[in-house]
């Protein structure tokens, strides 16, 4: 008889964002007349720029013709893609990235979600805390996560990141060596950055310890500041102990075309367990070719488009009307008493919630007297309670009158 | 310090595709006048419907505009695109299958791959062999195949399908109870398929033994013979034992464009360690929302359009010019004197080759003779051995010019 994944079954039920519209749902229910201002989505909400419809368009009607039909692409991605994110993602902000070292995919969550196929069960995984829940989770399926206690998982190294520790993750102790660490910096769900000094900590202890460090930079289009590195390839030595996952999604607003893209360095080897070395680069190719195949020609014609010269000017007024709104939520915040954290590299803000609150009554507290909803700090981790997160994707007009309700009202 | 997945180690380099593609160069650049015609590839060459394009061009429209973008989708698909699935592929079929049993993705080939995800590593995989090597090499990767010993996984349970048992698998012997059963049909590489009758077998089989029966049915669209089953779903008893895949791929021609669905039907239940009953359709359903978000919306609209009145006539011509390929082949080299199977309900011929010449020296022939490339059998597998590919997807006179040229000339 077949059976399954038994590590499936220590998953517990995914009810974050469930109880979240269930609350919701609940309160506009009691009060039909309530206006609720929804802060908690992460996904962006301004239509693509021109020149990706453009550049869509024109390869639809590739696919409509004969002479310019395009079948199975290549499963790493077209080389006109792959060319432009070498070129103006790395070599022009003088980063050594070759093409054939990027993956192109259908997306972060997906390569974040997948790359552990190339990876030993027995890998001992470290997290951020609070922490995007995918990295997490799919290490449970994996079986690497251990048994579920008091919200934590018994064989996961949790790295704390709260006020107490200005949110840069110490060191894991001597006792414990992670062999896998994910980094997400600007930092989902805390907004936070690590500067090239901080960063640098970590990658000089994989180096010495043989750790990979598993590098996710989603929000790297949000950064602002001089030093915050936008690539972990900044970092010296980073091309011999990092993968990078970029996507398309924040950055020109690509959640629903689905396109992004995995960097594997040639210089990332290690050895197998009969001492053979092994390029992490021909693995991940392989894992690609065998269970993927390719993303969608469409959708890859629309993301080169985005690193056009019209391209890159439209996208960064997106994504500045997006930091406009997260500067507003920021200090109308802080100006209203609370403290904030994040919000100045990352559509994020961090809120800690006032009075000792856990998260789950700050949210019920927000929607009841000020009608906005964001999402609870502690669904992302232990180390997330009594914190609270907001975005910036939702409208200007919406984000002032959100910040106007919350300093009047609570 | 990191390991890597070792199963990946045991991989030997798939070489069958590059080393076809290095001697049709090589023969080019000895006879650089040559005409070579290709039959080897899998690859749709026709364009999209005219259905497709125009829902397509909408979509983009759609993403260009703030009132009518669609950022993150439902990780199973778009209800529109769901229900018409259920409804054309299934309900109108007098086939019982609900939206919520279906599950939309970038391809049959990462549904196929990675369906083993919510599977025990411990189960026994059974494959029909020759085979497509997606089903062999994630199983490798997984760790369920053992040891590659002349040519063949020691864990892998292979079915010999050959023109000594008319291409019909045969049960697995007493001694050997797969656990996971791939089954293809219409097949790729043979281009064969079973009976309602024969594939009765393998349900009641899987019902008996507890066996989990994977039905990839990416060919189904060139089904022409009223006795041959579209859906395992046809046959009683299928819900409790067998998932099935499917693609836009081959149907529409949207090989470039990524759409495809899976369908977990929620009578496929099994227990976990503990005994507690387990639902496959939720299994999967956790799977996809943790590692997956959703197909693009635009090939989503794409695929949605193929169900249109007008959608359904035009793919259906598309095919049909295939398929009219397909005879011109199987008869033309039948009258040549050789063994054809396949090629009725599928767009692949499968040819014996004559005077127990091996696949790569019937290849050599071919090519140098008639100046027509295919695809060894051997490539798929052990019982390929002896056999020959050639594929419809070509023009309907590089066709004709084909078989001119093998009648002629070999």
């Amino acid at each position: 008889m077949f059976t399954i994944n038994d590590n499936f079954c220590k998953l517990p039920e995914s009810y974050l964002f469930s109880e979240v519209a269930r609350r919701i749902n609940a309160f506009k229910q009691t009060n039909p007349e309530a206006d609720v201002i929804r802060m908690g989505i992460g996904d962006v909400t301004l239509p693509l720029c021109k020149a990706a419809i453009e550049a869509m368009h024109k390869a639809v009607d590739d696919e409509g013709n004969a002479e310019t039909f395009h079948g199975y692409g290549p499963e790493q991605g077209y080389a006109f893609l792959r060319d432009a994110i070498a070129k103006y993602d790395y070599n022009k902000r003088n980063i050594d990235i070759d093409p054939s070292e990027i993956f192109v995919s259908d997306g972060a969550k997906s390569d974040t979600g997948n790359f552990g196929d190339i990876l030993s069960v027995n890998n001992i995984v470290a997290v951020t805390d609070p922490v995007y829940p995918v990295y997490v989770d799919t290490n449970v399926m994996a079986g690497r996560a251990g048994e579920l206690t008091d919200g934590a998982w018994n064989k996961i190294v949790y790295l704390p990141v709260t006020a107490a520790n200005d949110f840069i993750p110490a060191l894991p102790t001597d006792d414990i060596v992670p062999d896998i660490i994910y980094l997400c910096y600007p930092n989902n769900p805390t907004g936070t950055t690590l500067t090239r000094n901080q960063l640098k900590v970590w990658v000089d202890y994989a180096l010495k310890h043989g750790s990979l460090i598993l590098f996710d930079s989603a929000y790297e289009t949000f950064i602002r500041q001089e030093d915050v590195p936008h690539s972990i390839y900044e970092i010296e030595g980073a091309r011999r102990c990092a993968v990078e996952f970029r996507s398309f999604s924040k950055t020109a607003g690509f959640t629903g075309v689905r396109c992004g893209y995995t960097v594997v360095p040639k210089d990332l080897v290690t050895c197998d367990s009969e001492g053979k070395e092994v390029s992490l680069n021909s693995l991940w190719n392989r894992r690609q070719c065998t269970k993927f195949n390719g993303a969608s020609y469409i959708s890859q014609r629309g993301a080169a488009a985005v690193y056009t010269d019209e391209g890159r000017k439209q996208i960064k007024e997106a994504v500045d009307y997006y930091l406009t709104n997260a500067r507003i939520l920021r200090e109308g915040l802080t100006a209203a008493g609370l403290e904030v954290f994040g919000g100045i590299n990352a559509p994020y803000v961090w809120i800690k919630t006032p009075g000792n609150m856990t998260s789950w009554e700050f949210f019920d507290l927000l929607l009841k007297k000020c009608n906005v909803a964001g999402t609870p700090g502690s669904g992302f981790g232990p180390s997330g309670e009594g914190y609270f997160r907001l975005t910036a994707f939702n409208t200007l007009e919406n984000t002032i009158e959100a910040v106007k309700r919350i300093t009047t009202r609570l």
